[in-house]
């Protein structure tokens, strides 16, 4: 039985660092007979530029029609200035996340022990961390309506936007994130501000529901203010933590930096069958494109959670992920990871070692 | 010409803190001659308690009434499930600030060098960071309508909030962040989400047509989940950061517990005018409410903020502040920024040095 897995290089350094994960992936096929059709489509600014629009139907076809989506990263200062809002790149990503329903984005901050000096934090402070952000990501203040900006009877303008979830979108991304505890350290922290924001009042009293179905897991909740500085403070204290849309993304990217190391980490956006879409947390990085320069690892990474769940390969997952610490074993670096006395190598030789490795 | 300070206790360890200042400011008024008069007024959930609202008109009438308004913090266990939400202690806070439209909230996150050591980050990455955050307070999400719980057709609840700003909202607090850049590194960085939210494009938008009155400020822009990762990364690139309410509150306090001595922090809310209400960054902080034991500092030099901001007594703020220097200097800690080898003190003995040092 094929399986067929779309590959979206997108804009920046996502041609790049897509290319290299690609043959880890192949080499994997290889090995383990794991029989993937690997088919490539574009998105983002890379579309725009062939289509007039940063999602094309086509694409949209084929990730329907596949069972997993690899994707490198969209959008770049090319196409900043579209004066069509829709037409951006960012517009392709989100159009694939809600096109998809992929409800479900799941972001590791791990800290690599081969990197625990990349840190800006004290090594006491983040040394073997390892917190999953569990995040919605097709609700939210990110898709709810009405939207846009209006004339005011005054004259002057005003921007909006709608915050809004329904508990049907609360309880199953509860549901993602209670599962995910269940398989790890068992304890949940909730983020919301409920003490202001009635959307997320309703989204407390829905977490709690849940919770009833998981006795195992131990569910606490904090204000996205306080999440936002203990994660600065003491980020071992979390096991996984669940969220909304926006303040996912901006407690996952923080969560991410404390590693130092944003150039390792994957991230997962499933939908209720756990088909999903992977892609690395960090961005397309447009000032270092097409050097040669950038990090393959989280895309490479990114593959291994691809296979891990939406193909059910677990041993070809285990295989790239112990490759890639074997490469960090070596002492092979790319420049946003090096550090003195290690072995700096390209975003090639980077894939390649991987390769290798296996 | 005697000047009104209203002193509002509030919650927690806010009645302990608070009298530590009122120590200091009594202290500075009669050496400075400053003919202040201090009254005090009930707020939050001791507002509550007494009144059954956690903010009378008794205390928006003194609110009004004063030339300055010196906070402790609300809120508590207490009161976190009193039914009604307009009851709940934060609304007398977030009634305050709508009321008397103290829409310009200055958030500085500075590190003492006598504190580097309690920082989480490594001392390379924060020593000598002073960062000031500025943040729209009497807007956007937190006062955004239409608001609230529904039930929609099908049966199930939706939550839904508001994101909102007009063109005025953004204009006064660009210039309150572009005069406070001018006064310090001339660098203002906005963060919004402009890239998903249409009330941050026009944020954006204003931000830049404000610029035009500052060519001496340079402006630059970011997206709030790399903001979050910047300040975790490399803070000290930052000189002056301004956005809305709502991301204001998490990166503020992101930026506070950067320094790792969150109670050393004060922070202003002012209206059009610079007549404002002072508060430290931290919270009533109910577990160890009682016990004598919480830092009284960040209010003490919201204290001193006020006599700088509002009441224009630069000497006498000066002093405080030195005051505070010396103290730290001399060893003495309470627990929360307590270090091997230092003088642990209780609050009561903390603010008695403060005003020894005066
Ligand atoms: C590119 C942008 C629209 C996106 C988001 O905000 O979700 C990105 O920041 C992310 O976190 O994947
Ligand atoms: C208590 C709460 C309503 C308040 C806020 O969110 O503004 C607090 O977190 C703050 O930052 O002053």
């Amino acid at each position: 039985m094929s399986k067929n897995v779309l590959i979206l290089p997108g804009d920046g350094i996502g041609p790049e660092i897509v290319a290299e994960a690609v043959k880890v992936l192949n080499t994997v096929n290889n090995k383990f007979d794991l029989g993937l059709t690997l088919e490539e489509g574009l998105v983002g600014g890379s579309a725009y530029d062939v289509h007039g629009t940063p999602l094309p139907e086509e694409t949209m076809g084929k990730a329907r029609a596949s069972d997993a989506i690899l994707l490198g990263a969209v959008g770049g200062p090319k196409w900043d200035n579209l004066e069509d809002r829709e037409l951006r790149p960012e517009k392709g990503l989100l159009g694939l996340r809600s096109g998809l329903e992929l409800f479900g984005n799941l972001r590791p901050a791990i800290l690599y022990p081969q990197l625990a000096d990349a840190s800006s934090l004290k090594p006491e402070i983040v040394s073997g961390l390892d917190i999953l952000i569990v995040r919605e990501l097709t609700g939210g203040i990110y898709f709810g309506k009405p939207r846009g900006i209006r004339t005011l009877e005054n004259g002057e303008r005003e921007g909006y936007n709608t915050y809004v979830y329904s508990e049907s979108e609360i309880r199953r991304i509860a549901k993602v994130a209670f599962e995910s505890a269940r398989k790890r350290g068992k304890k949940l922290c909730s983020v919301d501000k409920a003490n202001v924001l009635e959307v997320t009042v309703l989204w407390r009293e829905i977490m709690e529901e849940v919770a009833k179905d998981y006795p195992d897991v131990e569910l606490s909740h904090m204000y996205v203010d306080n999440a936002a500085m203990q994660l600065v403070r003491a980020p071992k204290q979390f096991d996984v933590m669940v969220t909304g849309n926006m303040f996912g993304d901006i407690l996952s990217d923080a969560a991410a930096m404390l590693t130092g190391s944003i150039g390792m980490l994957p991230s997962a956006s499933l939908d209720k069958d756990n088909k999903g879409m992977y892609e690395p947390c960090h961005g397309s990085a447009p000032d270092i494109a097409g050097q040669g320069i950038a990090n393959p690892l989280a895309t490479i990474l990114s593959a291994a959670m691809m296979l891990r769940y939406s193909l059910n390969e677990v041993a070809a997952a285990d295989a790239i992920e112990e490759a890639v610490s074997k490469v960090l074993d070596q002492g092979l670096r790319t420049a946003d990871i090096y550090s003195d006395g290690m072995e700096k190598v390209s975003t090639e030789q980077m894939g390649e070692a991987v390769v290798k490795a296996l």
